[in-house]
C-alpha cells in the first residue's frame, strides 16, 4: 500500500494557515483520500495535558528549555501514537506546525539556538519530517490585525509583537536552509490564490507518488 | 561566597536512598550549612505538573520518547529554578535521583540508548551535574522487598522485576563511565556503615572546598 502524505503547515497565528487547511482537506477528500487534521502543541491526549502545561498562565516561571523539551515530548507522542500510524495506513496527514515552529518560536525568537533545539527534535520524531511544509509569509503586525477579531489571548499569544517579528525572521532562516521540503506561500494574497498556489504544489507531490507506485507495477 | 556542594542519590526504589537522606541533612545542618532536599521526578510546581503525566497510569501508551523528553523537561524546569539558585547561595542541594536516572530507566532499560539519552540530557541541564552522586547498590528484588510496606505501586513500579534487573545492569555501566563523580555504595550493609561510608565522601569534598577557601584568602 501507498504510504499515505505528510503536510505541515507554518507561519503566524493569523496568516491564514487554517482557513488553507480546511480547503486542502476538502480538496483531498474529493479525490477520495482519508485526511487527518492535526496540530502542535497536541494532537494526542498526552500532548493536549502538556499543551495545558505551556500554556497556563499560572505558569510564568516556565523556563525557555522546559518549554522546548516539552514541545518536543509532545511532539514525539503525536508522531508515534497519531502521524506515523495514519501515514502508514495510507492517510494524508495535514499537521497545523511541526518541528520548525520550535526550531523558530524557542529556537531563534526565544535565543535557545536553532541548531540546539533542531537536534533535540531529531530525537524526538527519530528522523520524520513532513514531506512537504507550507510557510505562510505575512508581517507578524498584519496577521496579528487580522486574528484582532478573537476573544482572549493566551500566555504566548500576549507576548510583544517585536518577538513575533524574530519568529519571521527565524522562519526565513530556516527556508533558506530547507528549500527543498518548506515551500514560502505570500499569505497577503486572497484566499483563492494562495489555495490554487498550495494545490500546484501538492498535486505535483501526488504525481511524483503516482509515478512511483506506476514504476513499481512494472518492475 | 563558597557555592554550595550538589549531591544526587540514585538506586533502585527501595535501597534505603530516603533514610541516608534524612541522616545526611542532619549532619550538614549540624555543621552550620543550609540544606534542600529535593527528588525527580518532580521538585518545582512545573516538574510536578510533568510528574503526573508521567505516572499517570491511563496514559499507558505514553511512548518511551516522550517520557524520556517529558523527564528532561522536568529536570530543566528543576536545575534552573530550584537547584542553581540554592547552589549559588551557598545551600547545600540533595536530590533523591537526577540525569543518571534518566541515562539507565530510559537509555538502557527502556532501550532508546543511553548515548541519545545523555545527549537530551545534557542539553536539558546545559552541562550542570552533580558534585558527587551515590549508587546504592542493592540486587532489585533485595529492593523491592524492602518496599513491600508500601500501600500502592504507581505505573513505573508496576513493572516487571525484569526490567529493574536492566536498571541494576545499567547503573553499572554507568559507574564505570564516571568513576570519579558516581560512588558505590554497598547498600546490603546496616544503615550506620552506610552513613559512615557517605560521610568519608562527603567530608573530604568539603575539605577541599575548605582548601580552596584558604588558597584565596591568601591570594
Amino acid at each position: 500500500m501507498m504510504r499515505g502524505l505528510f503536510i505541515s503547515m507554518e507561519g503566524s497565528d493569523g496568516s491564514g494557515k487554517t482557513t488553507q487547511i480546511e480547503r486542502l482537506k476538502d480538496y483531498f477528500l474529493n479525490k477520495g483520500y482519508e485526511v487527518i487534521i492535526t496540530r502542535e502543541p497536541g494532537g494526542t491526549l498526552i500532548s493536549e495535558q502538556i499543551r495545558n502545561i505551556v500554556l497556563d498562565v499560572k505558569n510564568e516561571v516556565l523556563s525557555d528549555m522546559t518549554e522546548t523539551l516539552l514541545y518536543a515530548a509532545s511532539r514525539a507522542q503525536h508522531v508515534e501514537e497519531k502521524i506515523k500510524p495514519a501515514l502508514e495506513s495510507g492517510k494524508i496527514v495535514i499537521s497545523d506546525r511541526f518541528v520548525d515552529s520550535s526550531i523558530v518560536y524557542q529556537g531563534y525568537a526565544r535565543g535557545i539556538g536553532m541548531d540546539i533545539v533542531e537536534a533535540i527534535n531529531s530525537y524526538a520524531v527519530q528522523g520524520f519530517m513532513p514531506d512537504i511544509t507550507f510557510f505562510f509569509d505575512i508581517e507578524p503586525e498584519l496577521a496579528m490585525k487580522r486574528k484582532n477579531s478573537q476573544k482572549s489571548l493566551d500566555r504566548l499569544e500576549q507576548e510583544h509583537i517585536s518577538f513575533h517579528n524574530k519568529v519571521y525572521e527565524g522562519y526565513k532562516i530556516l527556508l533558506k536552509k530547507y528549500p527543498e521540503r518548506i515551500k514560502s506561500i505570500n499569505a497577503r494574497q486572497s484566499i483563492d490564490n494562495i489555495y490554487e498556489q498550495i494545490i500546484k504544489e501538492v498535486s505535483s507531490l501526488l504525481k511524483e507518488d503516482a509515478y512511483e507506485t506506476h514504476i513499481c507495477d512494472h518492475s
